[in-house]
């Protein structure tokens, strides 16, 4: 990394006539007054700014015309490293864990505050020392990605990576993932590795780990010691339960959701408690039953992105979903109003996607409860009209089981059975 | 009614070789054994099933050809109804009820069980005669819609009607409506009314009135005891707290969600307690500060329906915002991951939406907290491609600003400043 990594033209230039680098701590005066250290850019066009670290561990954005003073406070020295060789201690158990990239799976340069998604098992030791003395614990860094750009092609990657270890000595699968979109993830993971003999943990961060609110290293210590102690299989995702650092929730993987954007217990069970928590050293277990409804591992890692989520509301136009038929979708899950409905508006192009041969499932955006479609008139129409019932499937979980389903048949009757099927525990009673 | 309304073809004659007519009690054996109330049919082109009334209260569509018995066990005789005339109490406040459709709406007819959306002053009375102790009630049917229903053009409608009372002698409205849709409605309202100087109710029922466990009677009592006495303006969303009778939970209108199919206390305040809790005779006041920032009453009603919500996730196929941009939207709200992020696939198709003028605001899919998209490189990306971060506004309550927004200006920086100032507390601190 250079003393200017990722600025050019304006903002290279103001902080080559200031005098100042990439690590520098700084103070600021614009609208109000920033202190923090100079970061590295990774942004695409765009030289009107710069790249503030503040203490609170936030990144800032600061416009370089509205600056109208900086002042370097100091130039931080590189912080060197320690690398200490790990030895196995053949008493504990073995875990993988499979960096994706994110926040959780980074790495943070001391001199500049750059959070860098590199993992190794030499620096997770040295940063989160509490593993060593639960498991000996490998690693793998898969990709780096945000998890906003995590695509279903990252999915298979990881489904074909994870896939070969049915067999191993490991006693369970730590995958560092970013908090964006680990539901979807570990929603595909189920189903595409349905009977997976190894329990899965998902792990995110919340915070940044240079932030002393950092939720990192916790998470990742109650994901692996569930892991090595939960004697049950499944994918699941495994976070802070709220803003204390007492209890880690582990939430069946498709079951859960992101309900909040910053705060530490932002993943929650949808409608029931998580399946486990960890609490210290005792982990309670509230899982109701088997989180695969087979124990046969057979993957079936296929995908048709062409699945379309239809969130409802007044005022849709229904020519966007005729869009949507015309553009060759094998599946719409709509997230309809209440128990299951979309306005009566929208059954001539409902016609036409069934006629069509269209899988259409139906979700509640109130999240919370079961459709019911037999209740209105509403209801019976569409369901006259071709539409799944889904029952209280997560929306953005069904996405994700329509992708993986009409990736194995293009049959919609089968697209039909396997939706209605309960293969990883995405019905809850 | 006929004794086979709605009915025809095979399901007409299913009903005539038994000797069955609507409002017979029947026993019916299927899959299982059902008891109930044969009910009239609304629904279009479906000749293949009978409905029911359950004694639980719910509907359900029986296929005729799985019915393998039908037995009457009565012929229920018509209750003739008592109407009363109602005299004005001069000591209590008036209250103006309008009635838009939905169970809350809804009266009974005792011979069929059958939910008919027609209510006047003296039927309300007789079926909840608290509400003659609290107010004088007056009534108007302005129509009558299941709430999934409901269209832009209806809000129109309600604005209509409700603007022309600001300078009459009621206390309050209340606005009867389906609970489906009903915070979109009340979102609208608090917008094209905003300085409203009386206080605005909107009731529904999760369980239609015939029901042991409905919840009609209460909403509607606590909803007008509300309005007679909480002395400030704005509106609201008036609904059972949870599946208790003691307390009726009154909701900003811009800050509120249905977040469950079914149960009674479905609507809930995002990231804050309600408003007014009504807990018996006591009002208990939680508002924070005035509902809207203007005190001066100018309606502003204009809609324009161009607007889309586009809820990311993975594999999300950017042609279909494409085609949103093509079909001449004005405004594009994503309901983005996280902090606020989508993939950096979509940035060549936002780049041209913003090319094009068209407004575009972020929201979150968590629902809760606020989009801060300065904190990574994603969020900045997508600042620089133009998109607008709108805070902790609820997507929900974002659609509907934005078509009252567009209906109002054609200028994207205008639309901008309005999506951006707070008018009827749709941001909270």
């Amino acid at each position: 990394m250079s003393e200017y990594t990722g600025y050019d033209g304006n903002s290279l230039e103001f902080l080559k006539t200031n005098k100042i680098s990439i690590g520098d701590s700084v103070k600021i005066l614009a609208d109000i007054t920033y202190s923090g250290i100079i970061m590295p850019r990774y942004e695409h066009n765009d030289d009107k700014h710069i790249v503030l670290k503040l203490k609170s561990g936030y990144n800032v954005g600061l416009e370089i015309s509205k600056i109208t003073e900086i002042k370097k406070e100091s130039s931080s020295e590189k912080i060197i490293e320690q690398n200490k060789e790990i030895l196995k201690n053949e008493k504990l158990p073995n875990i993988l864990l499979l960096s994706t990239g994110g926040t959780i799976a980074s790495k943070i340069d001391y001199r500049t505050g750059a959070v860098t998604p590199v993992l190794t098992a030499e620096e997770l030791n040295s940063s989160v020392p509490e593993l060593a003395k639960i498991a000996n614990m490998d690693t793998k860094v898969l990709f780096s990605e945000y998890s906003e750009n995590i695509m279903p092609e990252h999915w298979l990657k990881i489904a074909e990576t994870v896939k070969e270890y049915s067999n191993s000595d490991y006693s369970g699968i730590v995958i560092a993932h970013g908090t964006d979109t680990m539901h979807y993830t570990s929603s595909y993971l189920s189903f595409s590795l349905a009977g997976f003999p190894i329990p899965i943990a998902l792990v995110g961060s919340q915070r940044s780990s240079d932030r002393a609110s950092s939720d990192a290293a916790l998470n990742l210590i109650g994901a692996t010691k569930f892991l090595t102690e939960c004697k049950v299989n499944g994918v699941y995702i495994s976070m802070h339960q709220d803003e204390n650092d007492e209890t880690i929730s582990c939430h069946i993987g498709t079951r859960v959701r992101k309900n909040h954007t910053s705060k530490r217990g932002a993943f929650q069970t949808v409608g029931d408690d998580p399946a486990f928590l960890i609490v210290n050293d005792q982990i309670h277990n509230n899982l109701k039953t088997e989180f695969f409804t087979t124990d046969q591992f057979e993957p079936k890692i296929e995908i048709n992105e062409k699945v379309a989520l239809v969130k409802y509301y007044p005022g849709y136009d229904p020519d966007m979903l005729k869009n949507i038929i015309d553009a060759g979708h094998k599946a719409i899950i709509f997230e309809g109003t209440g128990l299951g409905h979309i306005g009566k508006n929208m059954y001539p192009i409902v016609k036409m996607a069934n006629e069509k041969g269209i899988f259409m499932g139906m979700t509640s955006q109130c999240v919370d409860g079961r459709v019911r479609m037999t209740v209105y008139e509403s209801g019976r129409d569409l369901l006259d009209l071709g539409i799944v019932p889904l029952e209280n499937m997560i929306p953005e979980v069904a996405v994700v089981k329509a992708m993986w389903a009409t990736g194995n048949t293009e049959n919609c009757e089968e697209i039909k059975e396997i939706m209605l099927n309960k293969i990883a525990s995405e019905f809850s009673t």
